[in-house]
């Protein structure tokens, strides 16, 4: 898989890569904090020649997930776009195939339990752009008693972190992958046993939720398949989603009220593409060996 | 020379290529309108760790420009930052040594007097950023009577780009590098025969110059070595470099009126040396063989 190095980061981030590296120092991994970042050449090309148009995209709604995660053969490679809902909301439409050789399952659940302990940790992640990482109660994400998702869900992670030049200061809600819309009977033909999946808020506006974010993946013979969509604005189905009573409806009359439009949401999109291409790449770089060294 | 593909394009260029893709189908030279561009491994690494401190930058004057000419060795491989003078005025430093294989002096001033004649071909040099090209005194420039000089000097060239997503719409006045301040003997030690230098000014505001411009090259055994630098902002020296009776002193009274500061040029610059990274190494990649085609 050939792979180019990265060959932007906005200025900010190469500032934060600095202070990042002298936060890092004598943390145990700081061997994986890398400098020079990659992306897989396949990966690029789909993304450098304009958003996707209009009817190549589709708003989340239930029976759209459903959709893309029942024929995953034609799970888009990457892309990016705006998703026109009309009133019901409008929304990136960021949708990613990325393949980590080497990457199992087992480590991909670690690494998102792990990573929330130390925002250093969450360095490695990307170091360019990762500034901050806290999560709400870190024993329970900690207790190996727990399973997975008693540690996870329900457990809020509050993030800082370029996305770009912008700064975002977001909570996700990591949230049981049924709960967002996927069918149970899906994911199981499909052995997506993976899934790092949930809403988002701004950190000031915690009842309006503004992204669904699903990271689904599985094992394969030679390492994780992961399956990638952001879908970042507002939408009505949010409020189902997030719990919030009419948050998705406030959502939409907020963004609307805001002026966010299409060529806003185009530009979040391609960073936010830009953004998942290089920290999911990196990961799938560092991930085998940070596992096999701190994995117990 | 490992190379890596351009990683990021601002949407308004990728949109450009689209437009451009258009406009130049039907040019017997099409096949050299790329989509995929690359730029040298080595010469990224040190354009990503923030800005030159003021301490290894210089201003443009005429006796900085000799010193860094005369040490070729230590010319920087590519750098960005800004050099502040004080009252004398404040400007990016971009200075980049490129190396073009199979490329020859021969072909760089073909390639100056050529280009200009149709923005179509002008777009070969950067797909995705290179939107209109004009000069002046078209058929000066292809006068094959006359002498390089005569042709590309006091024969302005109207451009419009993008630099990152800003559009640059601006005037260059190629002139004779002696002119501009290097010594003619130091260019003839160092057998510095190329040059397609010159300073710039934005088109609505001709009489203030803003840019100081020098690609200056030589032969070498496998190839040809550019040595390039661009000085963007505002500068006393440019009073005698553009031979615009205190037009430096304008453009430093001005700058400062407008606000321009470090931040803001830091800015300039690092767009800057990504898009020189991105064009120049685009025209080395083309040239033996468009040169080859239409040469003669």
């Amino acid at each position: 898989m050939e792979k180019s190095l990265v060959t932007y980061y906005p200025i900010k981030q190469q500032l934060l890569w600095k202070e990042n590296e002298i936060a890092i120092s004598g943390k145990p991994y700081t061997q994986f904090f890398c400098r020079h970042l990659t992306i897989p050449v396949d990966l690029i090309g789909s993304t450098q020649y304009g958003p996707l148009s209009q009817e190549k995209t589709f708003p989340p709604t239930r029976e759209n997930l459903n959709r893309l995660f029942d024929d995953l053969p034609k799970f888009p490679r990457a892309v990016y776009g705006v998703a026109d809902d009309g009133d019901n909301g409008m929304t990136t439409f960021n949708v990613t195939r990325h393949f980590l050789p080497g990457v199992s399952v087992k480590m991909m659940e670690w690494w998102f339990l792990w990573h929330q302990i130390e925002k250093e940790r969450y360095f490695l992640w990307f170091p360019y752009a990762h500034i901050d990482n806290k999560v709400a109660d870190p024993d329970r994400l900690s207790n190996s008693q727990l399973t997975y998702a008693e540690r996870l869900y329900g457990n809020p992670n509050h993030i800082t972190e370029y996305i770009g030049d912008t700064v975002l200061d977001a909570v996700i809600h990591f949230t049981d992958p049924v709960q967002l819309g996927l069918d149970k009977a899906l994911l199981e033909k499909h052995n997506l046993t993976f899934s790092a999946s949930g809403w988002a808020a701004s950190f000031d506006r915690p009842d309006i939720p503004n992204t669904l974010m699903l990271h689904i993946g599985r094992d394969v013979s030679d390492g994780f398949e992961l399956y990638s969509c952001y879908f970042i604005g507002a939408h009505k189905a949010w409020s189902a989603v997030s719990g919030i009573e009419r948050g998705g409806e406030r959502a939409v009359a907020e963004a609307k009220a805001a002026g966010v439009n299409r060529e806003t949401l185009e530009a979040v999109s391609y960073e936010m593409a830009v953004h998942d291409m290089t920290e999911f790449t990196q990961l799938g770089h560092i991930l085998p060996e940070l596992y096999r060294r701190f994995g117990n």
